[in-house]
């Protein structure tokens, strides 16, 4: 297990008063994540992401953010998920993971790449911001399915700082987690990156084979952007809550695809953006 | 002067009441960065980013983003920025902004390239984190410089908070500011991503001519990154506060590059973690 945090020596500035002390940091470092598949040539390698990440579940992380880009979609497109190469000299930990898939896998990294770096004429961005970014084979969620009720949503918060075991020592990272409609956390993950910390949660779900995951929901301890509404739908699950804002994006995203939104979930109160018919 | 924030209905949600009202959320856009420049064959235009950005100052986003990325250095390399295109059908927004480079700027997209997308050999990532993430042309700041006072530090969470119009209004924004010595907010910047945010202060200054911001400091409303760090160091400012807490890898690189670092400025306390002589 990798360590998540760092001691490192500080001072402490207090009013006229100074103190050196030893405090803990959130660990950040990079990891690149190659792809092993096939293509008509045979077997290839590519780098297709550098993200910076705390790191710990890295094969999780990997395996979630392939998913949400609709690069796997099933557990047996998947045959090992390997750290690659030797550790960073500095800190030990393995920085690069290797995700091999299924020879039947077809990968259409072009489509992968236009997420980072496009080279398309001159009009993605004019057109309606939801046209123009897209979300893969999703269709808009039906009504009904599994309900939440208000009492157990205002309980999450506190479940979630209770898991938060780096972030209470360090004060430095965002946190994820999967829920059931009886108020319990499935799995949590931490990370510097918010979208990391989704990628670790539905890499677990993904391994778990709970994908799409209908009968769950999210919680996530800060905003919600598009990009986290994007791997909610992704993910298949009917419910995105945050303890803070939602962007516009995110609450335009929720209601054109019937997802249910929340924020400001704090204390007993909380704001429903959509969806407020699965909140009993 | 585009919206920042956006009217929505929203259902208030505090105990067992629920009462349904018009709130506002931050407005997230996607951004399309487009940079013309000139090569051995002539002129050419390619798309080099798309970010989920708050829409308004796209200028000095795209330039600030520039400079951070060192593909601009000098007010001269910029020949003018523009919006591109008809504006989105949904929001009104221009959503993609075309830089027009100087004919003597000679742009090397593939380090740009690499940022986001490299098919690199396996490696890059099993270096030292701080070897293998560039910071172009950044060298070791010296000791001595501009000075900070502690009474100064202490008063600069309050006045980011009074320039956060839109923070105000919506409880999901980013804020970013430069400062002198004396305390004085030059220019504040809000943004969904805080990486923007930055990149629109440091835009500001390269349009004033004021980088590198030698006696400049930089505030942040949130934690602090590798990314944040790499953009301070870039703009030549010699330190970096904020009002949550930082990353291992932007207290590494402080410590690497002399960078003075603060983190947790609330009330009359913070931390130091790097370049504590220039806090008097």
């Amino acid at each position: 297990m990798s360590a998540r945090s760092l001691e490192i020596n500080v001072s402490k500035i207090s009013g006229a008063a100074e103190q050196s002390l030893s405090d803990r940091v959130a660990i950040e470092e990079p990891l690149e994540i190659r792809l092993g598949y096939s293509t008509s040539d045979g077997r290839t390698a590519t780098s297709i992401s550098i993200t910076m990440r705390t790191p710990g579940h890295d094969a999780e992380l990997a395996t979630g953010f392939l998913f949400s880009e609709s690069i796997i979609k099933r557990l047996q497109d998947v045959e090992s998920v390997q750290p690659c190469g030797p550790p960073a000299p500095d800190s030990g930990n393995h920085n690069i993971v290797r995700v091999e898939l299924a020879s039947d896998v077809q990968v259409d990294l072009g489509r992968l790449q236009r997420h980072f770096y496009t080279t398309s004429s001159c009009g993605v961005c004019g057109k309606s911001s939801l046209d123009a970014l897209r979300v893969t084979g999703v269709e808009r969620r039906p009504d009904g399915g599994t309900r939440f009720a208000r009492d157990m949503l205002v309980g999450l918060p506190d479940k979630l700082r209770d898991e938060q075991k780096t972030f209470a020592e360090t004060g430095g990272l965002h946190a994820a987690a999967a829920f059931n409609s009886d108020g319990e956390l499935i799995v949590t993950r931490e990370d510097v990156g918010r979208h990391n910390a989704v990628d670790k949660v539905i890499g677990v779900l993904f391994a778990r084979d709970l994908l799409p995951a209908d009968d769950l929901g999210l919680i996530v301890s800060g905003r919600t952007s598009f990009e986290l509404m994007q791997k909610t739908l992704m993910a298949g699950m009917p419910l995105l809550a945050a303890v803070s804002a939602p962007s516009s994006l995110a609450v335009q995203l929720a209601r054109e695809f019937n997802v249910s939104l929340i924020g400001f979930l704090r204390g007993d109160t909380f704001n429903i953006y959509s969806g407020g018919e699965r909140i009993t």
